[in-house]
């Protein structure tokens, strides 16, 4: 088959040498025909639909690469389904790790990428040239009124994106529609006075029938983004929702501890939460950054920047989203490490920085705009 | 807050004695709050939304058992918020699994559980005491009219549900409409010509728009279930498209694997693949069975056993259906096993076992008689 119908992903197969092999062919025929290797006899079959093999490595700590091609037409040009076809099935086997994907640009094609990305936000945002910086409203249970003073205050310092914390749930449309415009209000009288575009994302999150009506009407109060975790209510479903509602999507990264933290099993930390989630649309992709309370890895951040921001097909580049840990005392080195088409997620040490949030929002726009000086 | 509002979850934490409990307090406020502690002041807040640490055990391998309660308000009746709250963010903490988790009956109450459950599958069935038989068709790239043979000599030797291979993805809608109306006027034909009612469940996957569609396809022709990946579309996506659409509905465990495999991380696999689909809606919970090509171990068998059939409030048991390994010399051993509520789902032995599905078929079901007789 011609390379460019092909999709190669890559697996990092915990096992001894004589088993890495037929592990590797395991893979090519599971995550296929989902048959015994005896039981399938038919030439085209074994032509246009198994697996191939390419290429079998040693790698790091005794494991093994081994790089598969499959072919495109099998993803049916899905996110859903190519998920299903990388790691769908092998997910359940121990020790495989899907390291690395390439895909093929007709396959690529089929799917729309970021609608806005880092050109399209920093025209909404009308702030060309420095790393953006975000906030959270929080905690669930503080009172509509307080959560509007501090969107207010954020967007009155001059902060850029102000999101709800994905732990911000509504019970019912009604209370829903009641904080969201609190929010957006306070947001707006903000910008007014200081002629700023801060934008207001709330979280998208009901009964999955309620959704689209909570999109609509955050669209229809002239709100630009949302924030979805597409890691719990599919990814594919994500996707829809932004598109269908011309929404700038800021992922969360809620569960997706489960794909990328077992060093063993799960999907490489920049292919699941920057290559996927790019394919599946996402404008942002919040994550954990090193040095915050989680123990992530400089390496994991870097992965995920590239796949943010590398060549894929035509789609957009996404926007890394470092969040946690984000001292005023490290900005300038954050600025230095993620270079300018970053969104950096404050969260407490905002607050902690200065009990007045406009202030502390000022003074770390000033710590971001005389790093990139 | 009374135990009835309370929701329990018992984290297994990787850690030294003097780091558990500092462990499991951050999970108590980074699952509700996310604030370092000393953010939180608010007595209310305190008191109604940070979780609470009611127990720390040591446990195997000189780990810990954290039990936490929270309160069930903060789910907001709303599945996917209930699995945000008990893992979403921890997920990403090295060396902390959801181990158990015990869901009020007020939080219960909001769910509709499985529709059909085993006595509405029964019903449809008209068998009521034995386990069911269930085969896949595949594999994907077979011409539609050698799939709906299959399916048509699986439902001549009187199988119980002939089910799509996950795998089994058309590109548009007219062709997964040819597809589905070939195996479907198949299973029929068998059925009128044996007085049989074997279920034939397509897969259903498709960009998320789409869905909808297919389903009311798949439901207007006369079919009663479906196939779901909710792994990968989302557990509330796939409740909400078998409620919309009256299917039964068989969850497909693909990307489970990455919940369930990591023994540090994730999810406890009952609780995955029995209790949170249950919670779901789904009626059926295929699961890779011990023997089979992956290594499963009879513990994590008996564990989403026991899920699909413990009192869940008033919701309804669901069906374990095992699936790998089903050799026709194991079916005593494993009807005994598994027991009557069980579907049996064979793929490849069936056709090893003979070249004639249908006489394959019913030599299978004679087994599952005469070792329940």
């Amino acid at each position: 088959m011609a390379p460019e119908a092909l999709i190669q992903a890559t697996y990092r197969i915990d096992a001894q040498p004589d088993e890495a092999e037929r592990i590797a062919r395991f893979i090519a025929y599971e995550q296929t025909v989902e048959l015994p290797q005896a039981q399938v006899t038919d030439r085209r079959i074994l032509d246009d639909i198994v697996g191939t093999v390419l290429s079998l490595e040693p790698a790091d700590g005794g494991c093994f690469h081994a790089r598969i091609a499959f072919n495109a037409a099998l993803a049916a040009g899905q996110l859903s389904t190519l998920i299903n076809l990388v790691y769908g099935n092998v997910s359940m086997y121990p020790g495989i790790r899907l390291q690395a994907l390439q895909l093929p640009v007709s396959l690529l094609a089929r799917f729309e990428g970021p609608r806005f990305g880092v050109a399209g936000l920093r025209a909404l945002l009308d702030v060309h040239d420095r790393p953006l910086l975000a906030t959270a409203i929080k905690p669930v249970g503080t009172p509509v009124e307080r959560l509007a003073q501090l969107a207010h205050d954020f967007a009155l310092g001059g902060g850029d994106i102000v999101k709800d914390d994905q732990n911000l749930v509504s019970d019912d449309f009604d209370a829903f529609r009641f904080r969201i415009e609190a929010c957006s209000n306070a947001v707006q009288r903000a910008n007014r006075s200081t002629g700023g575009n801060t934008l207001y994302f709330p979280h998208l999150a009901a009964a999955h029938g309620e959704l689209p009506r909570y999109a609509e009407f955050v669209r229809g109060i002239g709100l630009h983004g949302a924030l979805l975790c597409p890691h719990i209510i599919g990814h594919d479903h994500a996707r829809d929702l932004a598109a269908r509602f011309d929404l700038v999507y800021m992922a969360h990264p809620a569960l997706s501890g489960a794909l990328t933290q077992a060093g063993d099993n799960g999907i490489e930390f920049g292919l699941a939460l920057g290559t996927l989630l790019r394919v599946g649309g996402a404008d942002i992709s919040v994550f954990v950054a090193p040095g915050g309370r989680f123990r992530f890895s400089d390496a994991q951040a870097l992965s995920l920047m590239q796949a943010c921001r590398e060549p894929l097909g035509n789609l957009a580049p996404a926007w890394p989203c470092p969040a946690g840990g984000m001292d005023y005392d490290r900005i300038a080195a954050l600025c230095e490490v993620y270079g300018n088409d970053t969104v950096l997620l404050v969260g407490g040490a905002l607050l902690g920085h200065d009990t007045d949030l406009a202030r502390a929002t000022r003074a770390y726009l000033d710590r971001i705009r005389s790093a990139i000086a």
